[in-house]
């Protein structure tokens, strides 16, 4: 039943992007289903949408800048940005092997056809990364996938209301940004994916209120596994903060239902 | 100057102790500050406080019931509470080997003086997992700590505002309540403490809404070194949902603003 949900959930919207297209707005970053399980979606991800989901509500981009931002987070993020254009012949912008992804705070419960979760919950639910509605509070990032290299970079600005140990970052809260980078890339690469294992390795306390750089790289894949390693630095690289490694398994999206 | 005004503060706080022990109520819990790093708070953690940080402002203890907690949530912290008081001599009750931890949303930014962080972000500042008033929203648990068995337990209730994969509970918000559990219980035996290493094995999904256990203990001491196991299973204890090891090093103040 759930699969043949989102199997038509993938039918619908392989069937309306023809007449989306041409609109070149991103595709939704849906967390844990990517762009590639939808027929026709693999080679454009970020220059395709689907309206969401299948109506004129457009919800709000997360990762673009907002007047919270530091300089130090709107440079950084106009940094890679930039990269995400490249000059192609004639001098037009071309799509380079960088690309910006959108970042909302909702996931594809529709999918489901509310099977598993209580209406109350379902309308509830949020992305845990952006839970809180006030701009420079939390989780404030923009992650970069690079597709050559297979790697991420996300530029993090920790809000104060991440506080773990007095005035510097909860470690949850960054093995949450690790898990979102690194899962956001092995979604990337694999398809469904869920985080097997995640090893953090806390070197040095991080600020609230600073903007940090979270690297991630594709180490390996095997079979159903992929791999992924992990550098959290100050904005310039000199310090490294946290190191950490992240296990992703490809699978069926039934496993996410198996109660 | 840190160190300084750490001592100043637990200096005035001793001072504060006879007049306040008589009252009965509940140390806060600091994160990574506890009772016993304050000179003659060691032997009743649970039964003395400091008003909040010595004004008439009682904060609100987030692990107490509240009208979001369901019958599931209430009956299994009714189980851990009742353990907190044993039958004594004449009837009479007796704290027991457990003990239950409140929980605030603030830590003692009063102790550094405001040197490390701007005073905006000082006052924004909020514990990451207790930073959503809304009852139910969010991170709603309770903490039990086996003080003769050097092991706590955690009863943990799930709101949408945690999702990760589409129903299912983010990778961040379970290592973050892993972080959380595992660190109350290496404040407890070693002081003040951060996290070093963490490392999460996810074995089946969470879903959004659930109660589940999280249960830690002690593994070993070795130095400055605290190394806690930690189990994350459904409320009847049949389903490992998690599991992880986590390690802590006692730090001195200092070592937290570092910068």
């Amino acid at each position: 039943m759930l699969r043949r949900a989102v199997s038509a959930f993938c039918y619908a919207a392989a069937r309306a992007i023809p007449a989306l297209r041409q609109r070149n707005i991103a595709l939704p970053q849906l967390p844990f289903l990517r762009a590639s399980l939808i027929p026709g979606l693999n080679s454009d991800y970020q220059s395709v949408t689907l309206s969401w989901p299948f109506s004129s509500f457009r919800p709000r981009d997360y990762s673009l800048p907002n007047p919270s931002w530091s300089p130090q987070m709107l440079r950084l993020y106009n940094y890679y940005n930039n990269l995400c254009e490249q000059d192609g012949e004639g001098g037009k912008k071309e799509i380079g092997p960088w690309i910006r992804l959108p970042s909302y705070n909702r996931t594809v419960k529709y999918a489901t056809g509310g099977q598993c979760l209580s209406k109350v919950l379902q309308a509830k639910a949020r992305l845990f990364t952006r839970n809180i509605e006030e701009e420079g509070a939390a989780f404030e990032y923009a992650m970069f996938l690079n597709t050559e290299e297979k790697a991420a970079v996300c530029v993090f600005q920790a809000g104060p209301l991440l506080e773990g140990p007095v005035g510097n970052l909860h470690g949850g809260a960054i093995a949450t940004i690790i898990d979102t980078v690194t899962g956001a890339l092995s979604i990337y690469l694999g398809g469904l994916v869920v985080t097997a294992n995640l090893n953090v390795n806390y070197r040095s306390p991080i600020p609230l209120g600073s903007v940090v750089l979270v690297h991630a790289a594709l180490e390996k894949m095997e079979d159903r596994k992929i791999y992924i390693s992990c550098q959290v630095t100050s904005s310039d690289g000199s310090k490294l903060h946290t190191e950490a490694t992240a296990l992703f398994v490809k699978v069926n999206v039934g496993h996410l239902f198996e109660r």
